[in-house]
């Protein structure tokens, strides 16, 4: 018996090595015609990622998945595996891979103004959201305590319990310490959230202009990601009708993040409910990134008051209490997702520094009033001055940046951004937050009102001769 | 000429579309016979993942990218997509998905310790590699300066320069600054050298006991870990022949550790210079784990003094300066290597935490000698009383560990491990440092010698009673 089962066996393995072989065979051959494609739309000039072709050819998986009963879940991950293989084929025809110059993003350009800065250079940094105002004075206490109170060790890879617990009350609407944990930095609560649900080829939608780490992290967990774009004319309103239509088989996440960083939008109360009725009704996880809560000036509903249970919500103590250099952050969620998180920090990094989780502590009934007024009075003047120079922007309902849309000639941003470095003024280009930005730029109000005004005088008179 | 260009395009775009489906049905088919095979495995009790099976499918699959001339990394990913819902397939056939219990580990040990902590209970901590000892006196100034000072800011995802520079002077051989990145822990310098070395499907030999993070890393990044076991018998000493025969067409990276965690066992160096050298013919990476390099009793020799441009170099400051929780460690490559791993940082988390860059530069002079000699005569302490109850185990040359042998009857290191946690004494499972060593435990010589003596007596108790 057990003999003829172990011949079955066999005879089932040398039928999935051949099919295996087949289907890489293929999956070769479609390289083989995406490579001509790219040829021909080369000569056509046509765009590469053509949204209606895709949309066709995932319709067709998707029929023939229930015509044949196959999960779509993995015949939408296959299928964007093979397109995501195919878009890099035909840029290699296009002869636009391999030295592709990264898009400049806010961060690249602050890597660039350090390293102007270390060779001497004075730069007026508007284009990092990075306080200039100190952190609570408190710290400077609980850093001496952390030395004398031993407190430098490995912790829990959520988190130090205490912490997660003042964050659960600060919180609210009865979270639990154990939905909890404790990051390093808002950035590795969403970089890991992520990890934790996406499975290759799934799809995230982010709604543009973004923080371009959104994007990266998809990438990283070999997702797709897709863009809901809006625009200055709907006061960076997103479309919910149209998001509702960009919903498919395998989309898995949702990210949402207000007050938006770069526009300052925050979503009036009735779209947040539309998004997430539409993930409930989907089964899609919302991930909200709400580091600038504390900078809003209008209501802003947080995603924790709706208690759905597929939310996760990140903040963080960098923007708030001027805590950018802790690195420390924190994601709410259901207790699964808190574990799957904690296990990519836990093989990443352990955990958060023990210091810098105590340093946090002790800043968490720290008031930001004084900061978010600084801040919006900072805000008022950027605004002022760019609409003595015409540019067209939307009064920022939260957050710390304005996000002006360039004038007539101005093009490239890339092209002023550098200019503009050169000058000692480092602003963040407009395309580091989505491919449909190219003629805006983002100003941070993280600088006095002194150096504000002068960097502003800079920008006024390189637009002048622009 | 467009119109004839246009037909064309269609006409591909149609093929692609067919084929498109028919790799679809493929995989389809493929997860019919995966579910035969699962139902079949659990007739016959057979183990779902079958290393030789999948290697031999591995090989014909690498075999028929060369012949097509496919992208490997490509197939690679195809391939591990196919092979993990095949697993994923035969588990639910088996009904075996869902509570697979994680191997124990020191670190699930750990955070099991640190659960019953809180809840009251005393542990002795013998299960992890964190000095009881506090760390340089200077670092006290160091974070109060952090504070007054503004060193509390995103740095370079690399690390601050003064901090990289100290680095590259205290290691020597030549190194420069930019061949040295601050990493959050040297387990990020680890995770962000494999994530940027390593493509899916491609291998990574290990040498056995180890650390389990080596495979973590490997599992993270898609790729495949290929142990090579060392046995007691053999004083934890690698067969370089045997390591020669394990490298392959898809072999990438060797990773060596020593001082060696588990075993404490530091290699000499011919052994060395051996491996550096199938490296060298082979155009595979090393990774050197060195982060007990400061605890060394007899000769050690840094993979840094081969200058061998495919290495990476890790070090800390966890353990030479009882710094474990301040998470600063640091890696040494090349500046293209270097550069990755700071791009993955910089997704990851940005950069380390400005106040632990200054502690860690503050600490850069910091004399090891008494927490080394400290360690020598806990292991001293600890060897002894493991002679006194006949247990096997080699002495070790370096690290802070002992890693004997269990006797006779106890074949199950996590029972032990969890009946000594009730006792209060926590020890690191054999098992967590390989498959073949679950009749080992690992004690950590970070306890006081009257802790170490009072965990020995209880260890000594339960395998009395054994």
């Amino acid at each position: 018996m057990a003999k003829k089962r172990q011949d079955e066996l066999g005879k089932l393995r040398a039928e999935i090595r051949n099919i295996t072989l087949d289907i890489i065979t293929k999956a070769h051959k479609r390289m083989k015609l995406s490579e001509q494609i790219g040829a021909i739309k080369g000569n056509l000039r046509i765009e590469i990622e053509d949204e209606n072709v895709e949309q066709e050819v995932r319709r067709s998986v998707i029929e023939l998945s229930h015509t044949l009963g196959i999960d779509p879940a993995f015949s939408g991950r296959l299928l964007n595996m093979l397109l995501m293989e195919s878009i890099r084929l035909q840029q290699i025809q296009h002869k636009k891979i391999g030295n592709d110059p990264l898009i400049p993003t806010h961060l690249s350009v602050f890597m660039k103004a350090k390293e102007l800065e270390s060779s001497g250079k004075k730069i007026i940094h508007m284009e990092v959201g990075e306080p200039d105002y100190p952190p609570p004075k408190k710290i400077r206490k609980a850093l001496v305590e952390s030395y004398n109170k031993k407190q430098y060790h490995y912790t829990d890879s959520k988190g130090l319990l205490k912490l997660r617990q003042a964050i659960a009350k600060k919180v609210g609407h009865g979270i639990e310490h154990d939905e909890v944990i404790v990051t390093s930095g808002g950035r590795f609560a969403i970089f890991s959230a992520i990890l934790s649900i996406l499975r290759p080829g799934e799809e995230v939608i982010s709604i543009e202009p973004s923080w371009p780490a959104y994007r990266e992290f998809v990438d990283f967990a070999g997702g797709k990601i897709k863009t809901l774009g809006t625009t200055i004319e709907n006061s960076w309103t997103p479309d919910t009708g149209q998001l509702e239509e960009m919903i498919g088989h395998h989309t898995k996440i949702i990210v949402l993040n207000y007050p938006n960083n770069p526009t300052g939008k925050i979503l009036d109360k009735k779209d947040i409910t539309r998004i997430v009725s539409l993930a409930q009704d989907n089964g899609l996880y919302v991930i909200s990134d709400e580091v600038y809560s504390d900078y809003a000036f209008k209501g802003f509903t947080s995603l924790t008051h709706y208690e759905y249970d597929r939310s996760i919500v990140v903040s963080s103590f960098s923007k708030s209490c001027a805590m950018t250099g802790f690195r420390v952050g924190y994601g709410i969620a259901d207790r699964e997702v808190i574990s799957k998180m904690a296990r990519i920090q836990a093989i990443a990094l352990t955990s958060v520094a023990e210091p810098m989780q105590y340093a946090a502590l002790s800043a968490i009934d720290y008031s930001p009033a004084g900061n978010v007024k600084l801040i919006k009075e900072r805000l008022d003047l950027i605004s002022e001055k760019l609409s003595n120079m015409s540019l067209d922007f939307i009064s920022p309902d939260g957050a710390m940046y304005v996000f002006p849309r360039l004038k007539g000639l101005v093009q490239n941003d890339a092209a002023l951004v550098g200019k503009l470095l050169d000058l000692g003024v480092a602003v963040a280009p407009g395309s580091g937050f989505g491919q449909d930005y190219t003629r805006y730029i983002r100003i941070s109000a993280c600088q006095p009102k002194k150096m504000l005004e002068r960097g502003l005088e800079v920008i006024n008179s390189v637009l002048f001769i622009h």
